[in-house]
């Protein structure tokens, strides 16, 4: 079966998002109010999987995310 | 009034994506039967603002995105 996939992959809680720093001051230089700016990774993919969240989560764990540094979600949805 | 904003900032359809291209090849190789995987630029923050899907519009087409090449859409919730 197919499945329409999204993961989103966070710096844990605490460590430094550098890029987001950046881009936040970026921001609040040309006027806008933002805070606490993150540029989390992000994903989008089909996949064709019986068993599609234990893969999804085996993916995260082996290539996409780093269990030391990242907390990781995702959803899952037939493809129609 | 203060929320919380999420942004997703795509390639136009058409456009090669080859950070995209190298995970999807590396997970099949890793033997996941995964396809069209893209790498969507992601920004989440918080926005102290009156209008505030004005502002992120704005700044979507000032600084997080590039009108040529991309396309983006963003969901804006309260902060309670």
């Amino acid at each position: 079966m197919k499945w329409r996939v999204n993961v989103t992959v966070r710096l844990k809680e605490g460590l430094n998002d550098p890029e987001g720093r950046v881009i936040g001051k970026a921001l609040r230089n040309l006027g806008y109010a933002v805070e606490n700016l993150r540029v989390p990774k992000y994903f989008e993919f089909e996949l064709e999987s019986e068993s599609p969240e234990e893969e999804v989560e085996e993916m995260c764990r082996r290539l996409l995310a780093n269990p030391l540094i990242h907390s990781w979600e995702y959803r899952i949805e037939p493809v129609s």
